[in-house]
């Protein structure tokens, strides 16, 4: 099966598992839940529960524990773009072509969307079947990536920058933390999810990965910002330049924002290579080597 | 030491402990550091760290272990009065005689210091030194009551009830879910703090003694929100009647919801009871007794 058909067949199986495991919209509070299902479902390019699946593969993880720990990370995102998208936030009307869940269900309804999406990611973790001792490294991970110190402190130090100048390396730690730290949480949960704790230097690597895919990710995101229009994105174009953000574009240019992209690819797969080159990984990192590809090609 | 001597040595040793376990404000994010210090700190009855103190005390908890789950209470509760305070919630402007988190440091941090707390509360429940089975319970616990099913989904049902009328059932519902179920949960959590898993009658007896002495603790405050001024609330006083809220008062009169909360009393300290008669928690139940007491005697 090629990239195209696994990621397409891994993100049908989310939404199904997403489908049946999110509250029902027929239980009280019904529109709650109608509206947690409405920020998840339907929704994004589900790069971080394919890094679960696929980091998943490195342990031979159990099917279910990966969904479980696939739909954390993802209620985690989902919350994050749902509050992001608030008036007191980016004050966004559209996200991946349909309207913002505040713009669908009021804006407290959209507060508390994204509360009860973060605690349902943590009540998911507890319910991977895995032993007790990698469910609590599995909520370490995803509580410190989530937190002050990964995608809530990133987003803080970006909501501080704004119309203000950042250097290169506060910019990349605000990305690392805002982006990056989600991202690498979702790898790193994807190898904890085998039949016993992952060994260090299986961690390392895929700390190497995940940190740097991350990187490339975000930097490509900051230059399609400014090359691709409002119907590819599926969300607003040019936000970044009409709200004076700091950008690797604006930092660096579209050319040296590549090369930065480029340089942080090859260190994602250098990673992989090394990985591949243990009897214990081998011929299990192709759909990571593949995630590393598509964040690099893509478009939108 | 009476019951006042030990909630204030308490409430003082919770302050210290959060004072030195919150991230300080001299470390990058400050500005979101800063917020959430202010958010959790000098602040508040400390009621659901009390119960975490007083139920552990029935299990013989580690003093350490009940510092993390106090902790990991109180900041989902501070979350909670932080985001309902927010103009598209509540828009309160006082808490705790204090400016709102958000009218002191915008709406945008209001919002990111709340699910930065959040997060922050799952990462204190993993750092307790118990049994790794009795820390996925309590994440568990911590996870169900915070989320959909439990404080969100309880504010979810009152924000939709606002300027409509509930009748008795649904009123019920929702403050079993939006104070009860963290009020249950922070009692539990406090049994699951001992050696080993809390055995199943004391479960039960702590689930209804929580569930009555939460449901007490709302009708009262439903009571003083009509017959307390705003100087002993440390908050707007009369905000339910002027926001046209069903409450146990306005459903019931002062004087039967005054027999309400008396009745769930009782009950609580009939499961106090029945533990103390037990020889493994005799003589350990009086700081329970006395909080519930408390509730029923309080005046703010």
């Amino acid at each position: 099966m090629d990239f195209r058909a696994w990621s397409k067949e891994r993100a049908e199986h989310f939404e199904r598992v997403a489908q049946y495991t999110l509250p029902m919209e027929t239980k009280q509070p019904w529109k709650l839940h109608q509206a947690m299902r409405y920020a998840v479902l339907d929704g994004g390019k589900r790069i971080r529960p394919l890094l679960v699946y696929a980091a998943g593969q490195l342990v031979d993880a159990d099917a279910s524990v990966t969904d479980h720990l696939a739909l954390a990370v993802e209620y985690i995102h989902s919350y994050s773009l749902v509050h992001d998208d608030m008036p007191c936030m980016d004050n966004d009307t559209l996200r991946r072509g349909k309207l913002t869940t505040h713009r669908k269900f009021g804006e407290a309804m959209g507060m508390l969307t994204g509360d009860a999406l973060q605690a349902l990611a943590f009540e998911q973790v507890v319910q991977a079947k895995v032993n007790p001792e990698q469910v609590v490294q599995l909520v370490k991970l995803l509580a410190v990536a989530a937190g002050p110190s990964g995608m809530c402190g990133g987003q803080a130090i970006d909501l501080l920058a704004a119309r203000s100048q950042l250097d290169l390396p506060t910019l990349t730690m605000m990305h690392r933390m805002k982006t990056g730290a989600m991202i690498r949480a979702s790898a790193l949960m994807g190898i904890y999810a085998g039949q016993s704790l992952p060994e260090p230097a299986l961690i390392g690597q895929m700390a190497v990965y995940s940190d740097a895919i991350g990187l490339a990710f975000q930097v490509i995101d900051d230059i399609l910002d400014v090359t691709a229009d409002t119907q590819t994105l599926g969300k607003t174009a040019g936000k970044d330049a009409a709200n004076d953000k700091p950008t690797y574009v604006s930092l660096l240019g579209v050319e040296k924002a590549r090369e930065l992209a480029k340089e942080q690819y090859n260190l994602a797969k250098t990673a992989l290579q090394t990985l591949e080159a243990d009897p214990r990984y081998a011929g299990k990192t192709q759909r990571l080597h593949e995630i590393a590809d598509f964040i690099m090609a893509r478009d939108h």
